[in-house]
């Protein structure tokens, strides 16, 4: 078994074991943007709150709207990690 | 087998285990890039309504436009992580 | 066990083994960015009452809303963890 002797990364999991990896990293890494997404676009939309508080209908509304898309992304990842926990 | 020696990365994985990492790995980093646009652009939407809350008709039609697109992106990414949970 | 020697990175994990670390990496991977992103929206609600503290009205209800879906994300992922620690 002299071919081992160079391989500087090996990984041996089962299938079960795969499926925890996966469902980690489905939620984990999926959840990373959505939530930047949300922090830079509420954070845009204090800063124009605070520089224009009678713009506050229009902010609100369009903030909300755009809260709710990232928020979905980020709830397609959750559904990906509970397909992968459970249906697979 | 002297090839092998050469791999620099090896995994052994199960077909059930590498449907797992590859539904996540489509899911996660597939969802990455269509979550910060839609945080990128509706930020700026909430900087140009704060400073000019008269365009918000324009403003709001136009952020709308660029959010589905971005989310289709994103659509993509859960289709496939679907596709290579089920399908396969 | 010669061929042991040279191995600079070996993993094998049994079926917990991958549990534990699939706990791990979800929460902690996944709690990266929501909790950044709590910092940035607060930090700009920060800033913006500090510029104009009669916005406080608007920039409150704003702030606690956005933070409620970052959190939400970071809910998902400590869920992710739960469930592979205790489900799968």
């Amino acid at each position: 078994m002299n071919l081992l002797s160079y391989l500087p990364f090996l990984v041996i999991l089962e299938t079960d074991g795969a499926k925890a990896i996966g469902a980690a990293i489905a939620m984990a890494v999926g959840g990373i943007a959505p939530a930047l997404a949300i922090g830079m676009l509420v954070g845009k939309a204090m800063e124009a709150l605070g520089r224009n508080p009678e713009a506050r209908a229009a902010i609100q509304t369009n903030m909300i709207l755009g809260v709710a898309f990232a928020e979905a992304i980020g709830i397609y990842a959750l559904l990906s990690a509970l397909i992968i926990a459970f249906v697979i």
